[in-house]
């Protein structure tokens, strides 16, 4: 079997453009599924050697789907993130002008991030949801709706072109996605990482949640993600996905997920990984006594005292 | 102007049935409409007394639509709040059989309740979204597709039968609904309430959000939800919508929101509000002096050192 | 009754220089009292209006006759405090040289404060207590011992010569003392005022003490004193002594105690007064959200939503 | 040279009787010395094994003589602890009868312990600080005062008689020593242990010392000690002498002591060794996840996750 990488498609989709920009894409067959879900079992079954989803982006928070997936059944673990600034373009047939679109349609993603501009350049369009952007200027080269917001990649494609291009509500409007394979040991640190769990608390009390934070408070680790997800117990019932900042291998962060791991009912690693970013930790100012060197002395220290030398 | 009550349409959906169950909602003229956002921007414009939209709901988490309507844009209220068992029935055309069904419709709201259902029952039917359950039965009676998932009480208005009722892939499947106002004094304590905000961290640190749940903690204000929400400044920015117990004349809860309103950058108040589990707020054991009683003590305690009377 | 202090006697020591350094000293009879429990019993006893005595110092810290007898008994107040900085003399009839010292003599109290001195200089001289430091002067007149460590201003009263000034230990040698009354209304804050309680714990668990903490750290109110002092319940068993900053009348202070008093088995009010070092409190940095006006300001805002009006 | 204990003479004290205790003294000589810092001296100076002093009561709290030898100076570790209950008895000499009685004695530390019983029985009798209690028999045999609080065993060797034993203001009256000696490989882990350190801060803030006992607090580690000693700096600047609940081989124990030093200016350790009242460290009830056996099982599981085995 030719290594493979899964990816929420179809073909021509912002997920396709972002994992392209991963290097070791280049050298394995990508192959588009209809689902987070179904690219994700994808993996579980052994049928691909990793998935490429969406996860988080700077308009609708953290992707449900794709979290839920990473939550419940069959453990997964991230190997990589890849960010995408997304602006989308409007694709009309060719002649189409602003005046005609009566339909736009788009995955209903897309809608939060073109609210505005349509809400000012075409406040009577009937909005109509696709299965993807992709199909969505699919429709549009079918006739079935006037225009489609889309990456502007995919005009050509479709035999579209871009009435209006570079559209979102909000300013850096980006998309995060990760490279999600079976555990294994995680990618090197690089001194600019990440860590993703997933917490259960033991029960619901005042202060629950505000301990299981104290644990990444008292060693100086920053979050970066807090998204809560129904645990399927009813309403009211919520696990927590962390994003914090460094590498299992840091000190600080081995520590934090060691008492997280005593007082939760349950944590699931979902993998320390390479910031897209690229900003390497910061031990910030408040908090002395975090840094990796101080990590390191104060072990020491206390295994000198262990063995009476101090 | 007759007093109207703005709800997320169409007619025959749960949002409906769960109006419906508020005895003030006999009184009111029920206009559906066609968002979460138009129907509380007709309460902000004074065209409507109050708009009914769902909130959480036990599979998804929180309503990202609604929580970011109300966490944006002109301040709105909570008035009430509604919980309604949510099960699907299989809706198709009279004499359609299970094998007869290619293609399935829905909100996409639905899926997650019944992708395990789907999977078993109907592993190969095609999903597309509806822009409403209701909207989706609409479709099967138009022929477009052969089934769809929507409350039972959607057959009888489209002309169509339950092929299955009672499909909910979680127990105790439920959604919360809140009737949403213009600011206005809040619902009296009932004993047994909740209290809704919105909460903007001054900056990003470690110990930044335990700092905000220390407030709670502290007061032995227990949390019912927690779901982050984008700030809109770009991918890791986040507020956070809470849930907490108690009503803001609680002292233990007045005290929590002026801390947090000291600590944070913004707090919006989204109301005090009866619980509809109705069950009332309990002082949880490890926490001893976070009684009603005792806080009322120990502040005359206070008044009375301030006054030389101890 | 004219108004009268008691004091620690007896006349001729540090206790009543700093006592002289009270404006109101002036209007009042000074009587000097033989411990400090019964300057205490003098007030409780209506005898004297208040009673001045020694509660901290650099050398030995909190002083525990005086703390004990404000932890128990009938409750008293802090009126004022006074700080002095503390010098020794080495007191000798006159003509005794250094290299004629054999004995030396003075309160314990002063023993840690002249220790390093007496063994670089005198290393064979033995140490003999004193009831108090006037005393041991008055010994050395009478021919007991050859010399004493006492004030420079107790030469005169003695017919001794002071063979050497400016003895102490440690640099910036000070000891505290308080002017002790019954309970009244706390003197007006100043903007440089200490408030001083006593805590005791509800029961003795992991965190216990941690949770009295947070409720002066969550408001940014700084410690400045914490003395462990025993129930009298048996070894291990222990109360808190603490000088906090701020004044009951500043709202971070009034509801810091409101905490305490909710969540503390027993918490006693010493009172609040102007600080001798007219330090103004410091709101420091790394807490935004614990100035004056943000307290005012945060109260102001959860009446109003109170009211319905935000 | 002999193994030799250096003890806090003179003979006939309870000092001594606590050391006897001791199964290792009896093949020790043991020898008195005229004050801690004397004993703890002749440790530092090679010339005794260890040094047997007393370091905490029920009536005084912390012994500060002692306490402000191990936080200073060149490091030294407490190898054992022993309690023994401290009863008084008043020594005369035969034939006093207590209405003889016009002035008593004994060492300074003894006074609160008999303040009571003196109020009650000897109102008027004129009090005098001894050296030590044996020291004030000494002086009860030389003629010098009427009668002497000390053990009841001193009474034999002073060739006087008690008039009263078992006079103690307190129930449960114990004071706790210590056999203290050059830094060494702590005692082994009995189960039932006591970890003793000092703690300086970074600076003076609010929240500083609520951010070091929280190191404790989450990793469910019980004080059985907190005493405040000056650090010399001027008044107001404290260290912390801290006895914690078990044994710094340990998990929580050790974890603990990591914190505290990655965040303290500077962390003295002063030992661990076997609590005297043989009470098993406790894992108590409101702190899930802090069992030996949570802390072994966390550790692990962040092992396997960094392999790649989870």
């Amino acid at each position: 079997m030719p290594a493979s990488y899964a990816y929420l498609g179809p073909e021509g989709t912002f997920t396709e453009v972002a994992l392209r920009t991963l290097p070791e894409a280049a050298t394995r067959e990508l192959i588009p599924y209809v689902s987070v879900q179904s690219a994700l079992d994808a993996v579980r079954a052994g049928e691909a050697e990793a998935a490429f989803v969406p996860i988080e982006n700077s308009v609708e928070g953290g992707i449900t789907t794709t979290l839920d997936e990473l939550v419940a059944g069959t453990p997964l673990m991230i190997y990589r993130e890849v960010l995408l600034s997304i602006t989308f373009a409007l694709l009309v047939r060719p002649g189409t002008k602003l005046s005609d679109i009566k339909t736009v349609t788009a995955h209903p993603a897309a809608q939060p991030q073109v609210r505005n501009w349509l809400k000012q350049h075409l406040p009577d369009a009937a909005w109509e949801s696709a299965a993807s952007n992709a199909d969505g200027a699919r429709l549009v080269q079918e006739g079935r709706y006037d225009a489609a917001f889309a990456g502007e990649f995919a005009a050509a494609r479709y035999g579209l072109e871009a009435l209006e291009t570079g559209i979102h509500d909000a300013e850096n409007a980006q998309t995060r996605f990760v490279l999600v394979g079976r555990p294994a040991r995680p990618a090197a640190r690089t001194g600019a990482d990440k860590t993703s769990i997933v917490l259960w608390q033991r029960d619901d009390h005042p202060g629950g949640l505000r301990d299981l934070l104290d644990e990444f408070a008292t060693r100086g680790v920053n979050l970066m993600l807090l998204q809560s997800r129904p645990t399927g117990a009813g309403i009211g019932n919520y696990c927590f996905c962390i994003d914090a900042e460094g590498h299992i291998s840091d000190r600080r962060v081995a520590e934090t997920l060691t008492g997280l791991k005593r007082i939760c009912l349950q944590v699931r690693f979902l993998g320390s990984y390479p910031r897209a970013d690229v900003q390497p930790t910061e031990v910030r100012d408040p908090l002395p006594g975090t840094s990796d060197a101080e990590f390191v002395s104060a072990a020491d220290w206390v295994a000198r005292c262990q063995d009476g030398r101090f």
